[in-house]
This record gives structure tokens, sequence and C-alpha cells, in this order.
């Protein structure tokens, strides 16, 4: 088992990652300095039929244990089902002293996230990610539900209590959602740690290598960064936006597709050579683009913009952004691999670049 | 004009105290070290009636200003209201260098500061109470909305950025609301500032007086105990439930008679006087509570328990408290007249006393 800790202004937690760690909760659970007296399990219909049974097996030491299962997708993340889940968690006495387990991927942790950050302001929550691309999602505290305005637009940073990353769970996850998650794993080392990112590009050559990796140690090092990052700026006021890198044009590309038609990692992957591209012509330097996209492409990555979709739409959904501000377009840029930083870009050259 | 800071382990922000304040939010606001670039007023229909016009007249130095009225009364605080104040704040193109400000009572304070915590996970949050009672809601961090399985359910601790507080909006208030905000002066003078609450004896003997008083030195008195008690436990994990003194009872009144059929100081005052013998019978010791029950009486509170209410109906309430843990009964006794703690005590103990 690997192991590291979070520190951030609001709370300092535990990452647990380890093969079979969803049978050892309760064990992991009494390690922490939180006592919780019941455990409500929030996770949805795929994964419950995997690891749901597991789960609750491993949590028979508490007294009062519940669940409460949600529809698979980005459309659980809805306003409606954070209400049930509020009302389901009162129906069944939970109070201040229990927890809520996420179990599940990215929308399970953001939607369980914002119910137990304030479920009578805010109680006990435990990340236990399945998913490849939750590594990232499941440490640094961002909850959240969707808005038919927009992505992630109601929510609260409320950081885990801990994270329980069982690798086994892993092995079930279909190549495209490998895919997702690892081109997350592929940011963190581009954005921070060079050396990291030369070590992915000579373990990990095929598609195939991707599906039988053994991730342990590689999540570790990548959740490392992001831990650092949330350390020095827990609520996004500075170099927090730098984990955005790759994320300008590849949440554009989510949206302008129609969510689901490409993965989030799908996205990136995209977004990150591009935003290499541009950064080229930004600071007039050289940077190792074709290298990426010819790694990326050998792992199973297309990394074409769909030719369906036009400049124009694609910089329109940039400037709308969340982290627009006043209709200026930030952008993450990358001075060298391991290296980025923040700035306002010119909307021609992004038009040009496209 | 008063002013006071409050610090807390997530933030530190300053109250000002005085008449006339709402015609100078601008230049309050832009002694604070976060710049706003737009903001959003949240109020309710009947303080926009007597003071909208004169908050929005102040703001006009900020570009983008709207305002967005609720229904006043308990009602508003719904689920429903908090989503349409996300969807106005969200198409009128708020983003997360915006603030909403509060203005009003406890109702807009709790709904507006739940919208401002979880508005893209947090943006800049005003108070500017104009109620007595409001003194005590606006400080401190505590923002929520009601199911209908209990008030202040769903919520979050998420303190303001600064408080606001123009006295002159106190003249308007009918003698009923007064009397509730003066109860948790008086509250706050008995948990922790014996001779504060000697002062109020003194200066305040006549419903007339409170009608008249010019509340300045007092809040900022009432407030610093507040403030301290917050300081030295942001989220309620122990000595913040000193606050609650008197409230115990106070809330089981208010659900079993229906909300609004009491004020919350109304109830909070027998809970008060209620609370002072049954320290007297757990400690074996005596109290002035007679000499609490006629200066009350003299302001005009009627002390009685409503004699339509059984006994065992409110012990089963108190029982049920969201302070309440495992249905175990916790209770705020009084030591001697500014040293209070919590207990766990007998429910027989309660039921003989009500």
């Amino acid at each position: 088992m690997e192991q590291l800790t979070v520190t951030t202004s609001s709370k300092t937690y535990p990452v647990f990652i380890g093969g079979g760690l969803r049978h050892r909760l309760s064990e992991l659970l009494c390690e922490l300095p939180q006592k919780f007296t019941s455990v409500l399990v929030i996770t949805d219909d795929v994964v419950a039929g995997n690891y749901l049974s597991d789960v609750l097996g491993a949590l028979s030491e508490y007294q009062h244990v519940d669940h409460y299962i949600i529809s698979h997708g980005e459309r659980a993340k809805s306003f409606q089902t954070f209400y049930d889940c509020q009302t389901f968690a009162l129906e069944k006495g939970f109070d201040r002293k229990s927890a809520i387990i996420a179990l599940g991927g990215g929308v399970v942790g953001d939607l369980a996230g914002f119910v137990a950050a304030t479920f009578m302001r805010g109680i006990g929550f435990i990340q236990v990610p399945t998913t490849l691309l939750a590594h990232d999602s499941s440490v640094g505290g961002k909850t959240a539900v969707n808005h038919p305005l927009g992505k992630n637009l109601i929510g609260s940073f409320y950081q885990p209590d801990a994270v329980i990353y069982d690798t086994d769970t892993l092995a079930s996850l279909p190549a495209r959602e490998l895919r997702s998650g690892f081109a997350e794993i592929v940011k963190h080392g581009l954005i921070r740690d060079a050396s990291f990112y030369e070590m992915l590009k000579e373990k990990v050559t095929t598609a195939e290598d991707l599906q039988s990796f053994r991730f342990e140690s590689v999540l570790k090092r990548a959740i490392s960064v992001k831990a650092d990052i949330v350390a020095e700026d827990e609520k996004e006021s500075g170099v927090r936006a730098h984990l955005n890198f790759g994320h300008t044009l590849g949440h554009a590309l989510e949206a302008e597709l129609g969510y689901g038609r490409i993965t989030h990692g799908e996205g990136v992957a995209i977004g990150m050579v591009f935003a290499m591209k541009v950064s080229e012509a930004y600071y007039e330097t050289k940077l190792p683009v074709e290298e990426l996209r010819d790694w990326l492409e050998q792992l199973g990555y297309k990394l074409n913009i769909p030719p369906e979709l036009s400049a124009e739409g694609l910089l329109e959904r940039m400037k709308r952004d969340k982290k627009a501000e006043q209709n200026q377009l930030r952008f993450i840029v990358m001075k060298e691999v391991g290296q980025v930083e923040t700035v306002t870009i010119d909307e021609s050259l992004i038009l040009q670049m496209l």
C-alpha cells in the first residue's frame, strides 16, 4: 500500500493507494482522528453491481450503515439528485457525527462530496475512487453539481477526511476509461514533474500496456503533484489554475460535441497538444509537441479536432469558461516540460492555431 | 461608528456598526482586501420597500449591480428559493469575482449566505443586517436553508467578508421584533459577560426603553461575545454550543407551536429562564432566576410555557434537536451568571422541571 498526506489550510488528510483496500475500509477509517458513528455509502448503479457488497461487508462494524444508489453518468450530478440524497440521509437518521462515503468515479465523488459538505453544514466525507480519472477529482476538495446553464456551477470546496483508493477496481475499467484517466496523469507530469513525464513515456508505450499496468506508484506520484498544488492554493486564487492545463480547449470540445461524445481525458489530451502548440507561438520557442502527439496516438488517443466543429464556436466556449474573467481568455501555457503559467492570451492567436 | 474584527480559522473580517451605514456601502467595501467586480443584493419584499433604493444608490459605483427579492418570512428559506437565486445569478452573468449582499434579517442572511457559499464554489458575501436579532445570525458564518424535515438542515459554514450594520434600520422594527432580538443580546451577557448583563438590566428597564434605545455600543459588546466564541470554535465542535443557551427549549417551543406563533427571541427568553431553573437543580445551587424573570416581564416578554403544550411533546422535540447525539439530550447549563457549560442531562429532570 502506498500512502501520502494532503495538507490544506482547511484540512490535512491521508490518501491510501493499494490493491484490495475496499475490504479494509473499517480498519482504515479507524485510523483517522475523526470518529464516525454511522456511514452512508453513495454510489452509482454500475459501480454498485461490482463493489457495493464488498464495501458494505467491510463496514459491518458500524451499527448504522446505509447506501443510496444514483444513476451512472453526468446527468446524475443534478440539483434534484443532490436534494434526494439529503432527504434520504435525513429520513434515515444520519446526524452530525456521520460520514458519507463516495464509492465511484468523478460524478459520484463530486455529488456525494457536495452532499457531505452541506448536510447539517458539513459531516465526514470519504472518497473511495473506482476510476483512473478520479485520482484527480478525489483529491483537492472540489465538490459540485451541474446547473442547466453549465457544469459544476454550484458546489463548494470541501476536503475529504480520507481518500481510500483500491487499485483493484481499475481492472474492471474499459480501455477508453483508462485512457481518459491516464491523460490527467500525463498532465500532472507535464505541468510540474518532467522526470515523471519521461518515466511514463518509457513505461507505458502501447494501448496494451495501459490495460496491464500496475498503477500504485504512478498514482502516488500523480496525486503528489495535485496535492502540492492544492496545498499552495486550496481555493484556486493562483497556482491551482495550472491544473487546467489542456482543459480550456478540452472543456470546449466536450461542450461543443455534447457531453459523452468524447471522454474528459480525450478532450484534455487534444487540449494539451494544442496548449503546447500555442505555447510555442506565445514564447517563440520549440517544445516536444510531436513527441507527445506520437506517444499519445500510440496509446490509442485520437488527437484531431473533430472537423464538424468550427474554430469560432470553440473560441466562444473558451471565453465562457468559469475561469474566464470579464470575458478575457485566460490560458495555461508551457514554458518547458514541467513548468507552466497562466497568461491572458490574444483571441486571434487561438483562432489561428485552431 | 463602532468597529470590531472577527477572527476565525477560515476568515478574518470587520463588523461595522453605526447609523446611516447603508449609504456608505461602496466606501466600506473598498476598504476590504477583496475587490469585487459586481454585486448582487438579495433582500425580502418588506425590507426592499424600506431600504433597497438607498442600498442600490450607495452601490452605483459598481458597473454591474443587480437585486433579487424574496418573500419575507421563514418559508423563503427553501431549497426552491435557493435554486432560484442561483439561476438568477447565473443568468445575470455574475462570476467568481462577484459578491452577494444580504440585506435583511436572519432569513435573508442565512439564505443569501448559502447562495454565496455555493455559487461557483463560493464568492464574496456581505451581511447588511436590518433587524436586532440578526446581530447574532449575521456574525459567525452559519448559513442554511430549511428542509421539510427540519430547520437549517442543509447549509454550510461560510464567513462573510464583512458585516455592515446600519442601526438606523432598527428604528422601523415593531416592538415584538425588538424583543426577539434583545433576548439574544441578554443571552450573550448571561453566557459570558456578567457585567454586560448587569449593565443591560440597569439601562433597559421598560418596553419603552427598548424602543428608544441607541444600540451601537450594546451591539458591539454582544457581537464581541459571539465573535470570541466563534474564534475559539468556528465549526461548533465544543464551546460554540454555549450560544445555544436557552435554545433547546426555545426551538422546541417554536416547533411545537408552529413557526411564527412565537418569535425566536420569545422562545429563547422562556428557554433561558427554564435553563437557569434546570441549572439550579443540576448544580444544587441558587441563581438569580426570579430577577431575570421579573426584568424580562417588565420588558414585555411572556414567559409562561403555553398551557396547550405537553411536557412529553416538548421533551421529544428537544431530543430530536440537530445538536442531539444518538438521542441523548445535551443541554447548556449555567454555573453562575457569565459562565455556562454543556452537559448530558437526565430526561426525568427535564420532564419534572417542565
